[in-house]
C-alpha cells in the first residue's frame, strides 16, 4: 500500500464498504461520544468521517490528536447507519473504522481555528495565512482564481492569441504610478525598474511582427495604500493585436469575457448587449466613466427649465459659461422623507445639497409637484421637467447645477444611492459597457495640458487633430465597465513617431524627454510599425466580481497587508550590510 | 472591407483567384524585373507575392517602398504561371496584382536586415531586438517557446495539478545565489527581495492544504555573467505535491516531460526508460551528476588491477586512503594516435594525463595490448582489465587515479570527448535519467560541513540519520538529467521542524538563524504540516533542448546581454534624485 494514502478524503463511498483503506489528511474536528471517537479527516479534496472505539488498537493514540494535526489512518470502510448518512458530501454514506494511526505532522495550539466561521483580525489571518487558507471559503476562492486564469488562457489561445512572457527586471515603463526600483550590483548606482505594465513590450512585440499577443502579466506599482488594491503588484490579462481597429479589439475581447463570466457565474445573468457609450455621455448620464448599468437611472440635462426661472441659485449659475443643471430621476422616490435623505447624502459628499421635486397625489386626487424647487420655478417649468424625465406620481427628481466637473462625481454616487435605496438595481446579473472616445488631453489643476489617460493612444483624426484645440481631441481609448467597476482599459496605439512627438509636445514633454523615457519603443516605430491596439483586463478585479468579494486580499494567495508588508514572511526587512555594500548603497538615517 | 486586411498573408490560394482582396504586412523583399515589381509581403502568418506593373495606379507608390515598410495593398488574386508556382508555401500558387497601396509604417535605413541569414553582432541584434525577432528563425523559436509553455500547463492541469501564483515582491528566499533587492518607499531602509524560487511559498501552499501545485514561475537571481544562463531571471516549472514519496513525484513528472518532448521533437526518439541512478554511481560511471546517456561509455573501478602492480604511480597512489583507479573504456579507440590525443585532452583539462592501454592485431594475427601501461603492469593484469571492461581488438581504455573528487569531473569530460570522437553517441534522441540519493552534506573547501544541495530536503533515515556521520547522510533529493543537462531538480521536503533545526545545526546555522531566514516556513511546520515534495524544471533549458539551441538568448523574447543590460530599453539606468530621496537611499561614489 502507498505510504500515505490509498484514497483521498473525497473518494470513498458505499461501493468501498469492507475495504481496507489508508487515508491522510488534517484532523478537522474531533468529537468524543463517550468511548467512541468521531474524527473528520480533511484534505484538499474533501472530508471523511473516521470512527474509533476502545476495541481498536489505535484508540489510545487517536484520543491524543487535536485539530489540524496531520495524520495517516489505516482502517476499514463501513456503511453508516441510515440515520447518520450525510447527503451533502460524497463520502456521507460511509465512515472509516480506524485500526492504525500515524501522526505525520502535529500542531501546536492554533492561533486561528480552521473549523468554523469565526471572524479573526486581518493581521492574525495574514500572519498565519497558511492556516487561514485551510478554511473552506478562502480555499474555494483560491481554486476559483486558478480556474478563472486557466479559462482565460484557454479562451485566448482558442481565439488565436499567443502568450509571450515579457521582462520583469527591466527599464522604467511609466504608467502614471511610481516604479519599484531594483539596484544593479553589476552596474552600481544604476537601477532596473519593475514594469508597471508590459505596455512598451507588448507594442514592441507587435513591431516585431507577432500578430495577436496575450499574457497573464504581473504588474508592479509602488502605490499608496488603498483598501481595494494591492499596494505592490497585481495581475492583468494583457492583450495586443496588429492591423486592428477599435471594433476588432471589442470583437476579440467580448466573447472571452462573456464566456468567462457565464462559466464562473452560472447562477447570474451575463447580459450579452455591450453598448458603446461615449465618455462624455457616460459622465452625463451616469456621473461615472465606469457606470453601473444594472441601475436604470439616466441623468439628463435640464438647464433650459431653470434658465431665467424663479429659482435664483440655478438661474444665476446658468449665466456663467460652462454651467449646466442636470436631473437625476428617481422613479418611486416621491416622498419628502426620501428626498431629504438624498439631499443629506449630497451634503455629506461635500455639495451644498440637491434640490428636488417630487410628485404626489394631491388631496383632490390629482397629481401635484412638491418641494421648494417646484414652488420657485412654477408649475409650467415643473411640468416640463416631469415630461422630459418621464416621471409621474410617486416619483422624484434631484437637481445639481454648476460646472459639470464640480458635481458629476457626486451625481454619480447619488445615482447609485438612489438606485440602491429604491431597489431599482437589477440583481444577479453582470452588465457591461464599452466606454469610448475618451479625451486625449485634460487641463490639470494648475492649468496645464496633460494626457488624460494613456499617452500611447492614437488621437482620433491623427496629426491633423493635434493642430487644433487639444481639449477637443478624442483618443482611440476605451474602458470596459462592469457593474460599476472598470474591468478593462485599452486603446488603439499611436504607432507613428511624428504624431507621438506632437502629442507629447502638447502635454509639455520635449522630444528629448520622450526619447529618454520611451526610447526603446519610439525607436522601434521608425523601422516599420504596424497599426496596433489592445487592452488590459484586471485579473484580481474579475475574480473579485466572480467571487462576490470586495476585499482584494480574499482572492490572492499570499497578499501584502495595506501597509505593503508581508506579515507571514516578514517583508520588507533590513538588508545585510554586505548586500548594501555590493550595491554601493547607503540608507540615509531618518533625521 | 476591413481597414487593414481581408486575409492574412498566409490565407490566399488558388480558390481565391479573381477575388478583390486587401492585405497588410511588412515588405519582405522587392524585386524590380524591368517595369514589373515583385514584392513579398510578410506577416505573422506567412508570405504573399504582390505583383505590380505600369498599368496599375499603385505602381509609382509601390516603386518607392523599401524592405520592412508596413503597407496595405488592395488588389486582385491571380493564378501564377505554372512555371512560377512555389510549392513550398501555402500561397505559392497565386499572386496579388496590386491596384492600391497605403504606407502604414515606413522604415528608416535598417541597422539589421530581416531578409536573409547574414550573421550580425549580438549587441546589434539585442539593440534592435524588434527587428531580429522578425527574422524567421527567432520568430519560430519564440512560437516554439510559447507553445511549449502552453503544453506544459495543459499537461499539468490534465494531471490534476492546479496553478497558483506566488508573490514576486517578497522576502528573501535564499537558494544559494544573490537576491535582487527592492527598496521599500513606505518603509525606508527596509528592502523586499525578488524570489530566487518560490520554494518557501510552494511548501506553504502544501501546508495550507492544497494538494498538487504547479506554476510557470519567474525566478530571480543576481548571477555573475555566464554564457548559458540569463544574468537576472529565468522561468521554471515549479511543482509540489502533498502526501507523496519520491516515486510519486517521478510518476507524476515523467509523463509530462516525456509527452512534451514527443510533442515538440517529433523527429527524435524520446526514450521512455528513465533509469534511477544513485548520485555516487553517476559520478563513478559517468563522471557527472547530469550524465549524457546517449553516450554508452560507463567507467569502472579497476583499482585491484593496479594495486601492487609494476605501474608505480598508481600502485603508490592506491596506498593512500580514499584513492581509486578508474577506467574509461573506449570501444573502437584502439590506436596510438587516438589515445595520445585523449591523453593531451586530459592534460588540457589540468590533469597530468591519462594512462591508456589499447588492443591491436599483432603481426602474428593475434590480439596484443599496447601502450606503456600494459608493459608496466604485465600481461595478466592487462588481460584482467580487458576482460572486466569487455573490450577487444581495436578498443582502448584510459585510466585515471587519485581521490575521485580530484579527477571525476575531468573523467566525465573525457568520457564525453571519447564518445564524441569515436561516434559512439546516439544521435537524434533524448535520454533521461533520475539521479537520486544525493548526499545531504558536503565538506567545503575550508573543511566545514555545509548542505551539498537543497537544505529543505528530508534526510533519508530522518532524525536518527543526523546523529551519525553527516557526510554519510543521503537526502531525498533528485535531479533529472537529459542528454548531459540538468533539467529538473527536486526533493522530498523536510516538513519536521525538529529535523530541520538539526540539519541546519550540522551545517553551522543556529536555530535563531533558521528562524530569521526561513521563519515563515518553519513557523508553518509547527501547525500540522503534511509530508510533501516536488521539483522544479528549467523552462528555458527545455526550450533550448527542443530548439537545438545552446544560446539562452535565442529562446527569450527580450533577453539581457551577458552584462545584465537591456540594450533595447536602456536598463539599468540612473535613477532620478527624487526617486532616491523617496527611498532614503544614497549611491556611494566609486572612490
Amino acid at each position: 500500500m502507498h505510504a500515505y494514502r490509498s484514497h483521498t478524503c473525497a473518494a470513498l463511498n458505499k461501493d468501498h464498504a469492507g475495504e481496507a483503506v489508508r487515508l491522510s489528511g488534517w484532523v478537522h474536528r474531533v468529537r468524543d461520544h463517550g468511548g467512541v471517537l468521531f474524527l473528520d479527516l480533511r484534505d484538499h479534496y474533501g472530508m471523511t468521517q473516521i470512527i474509533c472505539d476502545g476495541d481498536s488498537p489505535a484508540f489510545a493514540a487517536l484520543e491524543k490528536v487535536r485539530a489540524e494535526w496531520v495524520v495517516r489512518i489505516d482502517g476499514t470502510v463501513k456503511l453508516r447507519d441510515a440515520s447518520l448518512v450525510n447527503a451533502k458530501i460524497p463520502t456521507g454514506e460511509i465512515e472509516v473504522y480506524a485500526r492504525e494511526i500515524e501522526v505525520l505532522g502535529p500542531s501546536e495550539e492554533l492561533p486561528l481555528p480552521v473549523f468554523g466561521d469565526q471572524e479573526y483580525p486581518e493581521e492574525t489571518r495574514l500572519t498565519y495565512r497558511f492556516l487561514d487558507l485551510r478554511r473552506e471559503g478562502l480555499h474555494r476562492k483560491m481554486m476559483l482564481r486558478s480556474n478563472v486564469v486557466r479559462s482565460i488562457r484557454n479562451r485566448m489561445w482558442d481565439s488565436g492569441f499567443t502568450e509571450f512572457q515579457t521582462p520583469i527586471i527591466t527599464a522604467s515603463s511609466p504608467e502614471g504610478a511610481r516604479d519599484f526600483l531594483v539596484p544593479s550590483r553589476l552596474h552600481p548606482g544604476k537601477f532596473y525598474a519593475l514594469p508597471q505594465a508590459p505596455q512598451q513590450f507588448k507594442q514592441l512585440i507587435m513591431v516585431a511582427g507577432f500578430d495577436r499577443y496575450f499574457q497573464i502579466a504581473p504588474c508592479f506599482r509602488d502605490e499608496d495604500p488603498r483598501a481595494d488594491r494591492s499596494p505592490t503588484d497585481f495581475y492583468q490579462l494583457d492583450v495586443e493585436m496588429s492591423f486592428v481597429t477599435q471594433e476588432d479589439v471589442f470583437a476579440a475581447v467580448q466573447p472571452v469575457i462573456q464566456g468567462l463570466f457565464e462559466e464562473f457565474a452560472p447562477d447570474k445573468t451575463v447580459h450579452a448587449d455591450w453598448p458603446l457609450i461615449p465618455y462624455k455621455d457616460a459622465l452625463l448620464k451616469y456621473g461615472s466613466d465606469k457606470p453601473d448599468l444594472r441601475n436604470p437611472i439616466e441623468m439628463q440635462v435640464v438647464s433650459e427649465h431653470f434658465a431665467g426661472s424663479g429659482f435664483a441659485i440655478f438661474a444665476r449659475l446658468l449665466e456663467q459659461e460652462g454651467t449646466e443643471v442636470r436631473a437625476i430621476p428617481a422613479p418611486g422616490g416621491g416622498s419628502r422623507k426620501f428626498c431629504d435623505r438624498m439631499n443629506a447624502f449630497a451634503q455629506q459628499q461635500g455639495l451644498p445639497g440637491m434640490g428636488y421635486i417630487f410628485w404626489r397625489k394631491a388631496e383632490d386626487g390629482s397629481m401635484e409637484a412638491a418641494g421648494p424647487l417646484a414652488k420657485n420655478i412654477g408649475p409650467e417649468r415643473t411640468e416640463a421637467i416631469r415630461v422630459q424625465l418621464g416621471l409621474g406620481e410617486g416619483d422624484a427628481a434631484f437637481f445639481l447645477g454648476g460646472k459639470p466637473e464640480t458635481f458629476e462625481a457626486v451625481a454619480g454616487r447619488a445615482r447609485n444611492e438612489i438606485g440602491r435605496e429604491l431597489g431599482l438595481v437589477e440583481e444577479g446579473c453582470f452588465r457591461f459597457a464599452w466606454i469610448v472616445d475618451f479625451p486625449m488631453f485634460e487641463k490639470t489643476d494648475d492649468g496645464k495640458i496633460d494626457f488624460s489617460h494613456n499617452p500611447f493612444s492614437m488621437p482620433q483624426g491623427g496629426l491633423a487633430a493635434l493642430q487644433g484645440d487639444p481639449l477637443q481631441v478624442l483618443a482611440y481609448q476605451y474602458d470596459l465597465a462592469c457593474n460599476g467597476y472598470e474591468l478593462i482599459s485599452g486603446g488603439i496605439r499611436n504607432h507613428t513617431p511624428e504624431i507621438m512627438f506632437k502629442a507629447f509636445e502638447i502635454a509639455g514633454y520635449p522630444a528629448s524627454e520622450v526619447e529618454k523615457r520611451f526610447g526603446g519603443m519610439v525607436k522601434a516605430f521608425k523601422y516599420g510599425a504596424p497599426p496596433h491596439g489592445g487592452c488590459a483586463a484586471g485579473i484580481d478585479r474579475m475574480v473579485m466580481l466572480l467571487a462576490d468579494e470586495s476585499n482584494i486580499r480574499e482572492v490572492i494567495m499570499f497578499p501584502m497587508n495595506q501597509r505593503a508588508e508581508d506579515l507571514m514572511m516578514g517583508a520588507p526587512s533590513e538588508p545585510m550590510n554586505e548586500q548594501l555594500r555590493e550595491l554601493r548603497l547607503r540608507v540615509i538615517p531618518k533625521d
